[in-house]
């Protein structure tokens, strides 16, 4: 394996591995013989209508013209994509995107990884910090395993203790497997988040030499991601925000090579900032994630000119229960949509159905007329909602219904596993 | 099967299925050849120390002396306990509470009463309208099975139309299977919680007198349950605001005697004002079911003298991955507990040890020292959480891990699986 450099985006292999083509979509959904695995297996082909309430639904249709946009973006910037499938986690959609032109993955956790490797992807970044040895054994496994099937594994560090940690344990497994595999290991600077990583500079430099010591590690570049920059909501304080961002990554990477250190991929970027890192010249690879669904959060957002139109394609169907004179309540709540970056919106067929959804709790949601209306859905009446937060409402279920053909007209087109639900550790 | 009438609970038959006693640990938590499934079952007898992170641990001795509480509770009170298995999802702990001395179980689910009655849990109240035909055919289907096993269901409504969809259905599976079963039906009425629920009084009259029309259903009394009230610091306020509630049940049961009615039971109350409908002498059960784990929120009420102390039982454990001169950063984040009633706090075992954790997203927490501090833990360093609201974070994992001894010393119980984690419809 070449150390990852800048590469044309077009003469990029394909990561696709063959058993994520091959995957059907309800296997290992539930038990085969379970009621909801017969209910999963008979709603293929049926129109939207027979989805039961609350369920996750992506419109495809839209997740794909998304995907589209963001390969036609990336393209035209020269610039790599690596999406964040901590979002999704679905095997089947990182296939998708790299179908699409995506070079592999982003996730954050090492059971994400494992996930994703079970179901054939083999370029894998753990865009986060690992320490645990229980954690580290799986990540050497994973790097070796990648490297056999012709993939690679990256990983992110901001210490010389997770650095030694994951050398010693690279060592161990590559001993015990005869294996030469590398893992790549991208130094992470905190350029405004506040979470983890180093400060820009110097210390970045300490580490990558660090990184250089050890044969089974391969300094990879610099991680450098500003969550915080991202649900901005004027376009002119984000674009500012990112400038300071890539002046911050210039310095460090200045300083990387002053040392005679080869200065890798800088990494990084999220839906809400991608066109400002795209722009910046200094940034080899997007991150982005979210673009693919669109949460109600991210829509707040003032959009850049720059942006591609990102469409709504993650729902929450969900079915009124309770109809009064001044509010219904459906049977969605906190544990069918992640309300940590607000609550869901409704979506709107019809100007004159216009529905505020307010907090109901954990199972339900409470519907009242928006901007003086005064039609209350009546029982039964179904609605679609759009999520706060991507990320965590996938990770609250267990498969999602693909539509196509719209939501009000379209059919199941197919179940979407979400494979690496609850993969915490 | 008699109708539900006030009960001393010393008389009351256990609802206990032997299937439930009977269910091995570890029984399909995961595909038997998994890691997931193998590093838990190896985790049975360990220390804590060799507990992954982030994981969900039930402190059992405390969850053992919550329960114990609460029985004695009720029965001092002479009210029967019906605690709400939406915050636990598992089977085990509902055959532990039943054991205790619960009448059974409230769940707001038909997936929830699916997965309990599975395990052999026979007396179930779904306290929450159904109304899709397709769940309906379920409701009335677990109502056959569990009357042919002894047991009973029993579920809300809060309209005439909901009432007409129920009792259709019922007739439907009776006659297939030329069954009598009958479905406990009980009206909800909305004693201050603005969601679902008709208003006390006639009303709450009218459906029960619509109930009565139909043979498969059975008028079983009133729900009146006042979610808001739960969260209200001032132990004063909540029983000023539960001496409302009664006062609107009291009033509402003599309207439906007036009518020569037998007015069933009255059946509410959570963990915030279990005491006041306990003392009310209108309310005949309990549904409090958060008091056997206790959650941050819940511990921020001031405490009612009349309350029996509950401990904190429900914990996650995290660890440091991230660490600089002002803040640490672990790696328990919004996919690991819930936020929607206020983030985690940290469980203190040395007063100069107080953490604060800031949110840090998706897969990380911020943690800072309190009150002026300057210790930031190191990489490596382990954590436990106090999440902010227990029913939610429970739906976001698959297992517990129940631990005996404490969480410094102690060693894995038991693994606990989450049974009805994710069963939305």
């Amino acid at each position: 394996m070449k150390p990852p450099t800048k590469t044309p985006v077009s003469s990029l292999p394909s990561t696709l591995g063959a058993k994520a083509a091959a995957l059907p979509p309800e296997v290992a959904l539930a038990p085969a013989s379970s009621p909801v695995a017969r209910y999963l297996a008979s709603l293929v082909g049926q129109s939207v209508n027979a989805i039961d309430t609350p369920s996750l639904v992506v419109d495809l249709d839209a997740m794909r013209r998304n995907l589209m946009r963001m390969g036609d973006f990336a393209r035209k910037h020269n610039v790599r994509w690596r999406p964040h499938a901590k979002m999704h986690k679905s095997v089947w959609i990182a296939d998708m995107e790299i179908r699409a032109g995506a070079v592999g993955v982003c996730v954050q956790k090492t059971a994400e990884a494992e996930a994703m490797a079970a179901g054939g992807i083999r370029n894998i970044y753990i865009s986060n910090e690992v320490v645990a040895g229980t954690k580290l054994v799986r990540v050497a496994m994973l790097a070796h395993q990648l490297a056999a099937e012709g993939g690679q594994l990256a990983i992110a560090v901001d210490s010389v203790e997770g650095i030694n940690r994951l050398a010693v344990t690279m060592a161990d497994v590559r001993a015990q497997f005869a294996t030469r595999a590398v893992v790549d290991v991208f130094v992470e600077i905190d350029v405004g988040q506040g979470r983890c990583g180093v400060p820009p500079g110097q210390q970045a430099v300490v580490l990558a030499q660090e990184i250089r010591k050890h044969a089974p590690l391969r300094f990879a570049g610099l991680q450098a991601y500003h969550g915080k920059a991202q649900h901005v909501r004027s376009a002119q304080q984000r674009r500012d925000m990112i400038a300071i961002v890539a002046d911050d990554v210039k310095y460090t990477r200045k300083l990387i090579e002053a040392e005679g250190i080869a200065p890798g991929l800088v990494t990084g970027a999220g839906t809400g900032t991608m066109v400002c890192e795209a722009a910046s010249g200094i940034f080899d690879e997007l991150q982005a994630g979210s673009f693919l669904f669109m949460d109600a959060d991210y829509a707040q957002n003032e959009r850049d000119p720059a942006q591609p139109v990102f469409d709504h394609a993650l729902f929450v169907k969900t079915q009124v229960i309770s109809s009064r004179e001044d509010h219904a309540v459906c049977d969605a709540g906190h544990k069918s949509h992640a309300v940590d970056s607000g609550l869901p919106t409704v979506h709107v067929f019809d100007k004159d159905s216009e529905l505020v959804y307010a907090n109901g709790g954990d199972e339900h949601g409470i519907l009242r007329p928006a901007g003086g209306g005064t039609r209350v859905p009546t029982i039964g009446k179904m609605l679609w909602l759009i999520p706060g937060h991507c990320d965590p409402t996938v990770n609250l279920h267990d498969y999602m219904i693909g539509v196509s053909g719209g939501l009000r007209n379209g059919v199941v087109e197919r179940i979407i596993r979400v494979d690496a639900r609850g993969a915490l550790t």
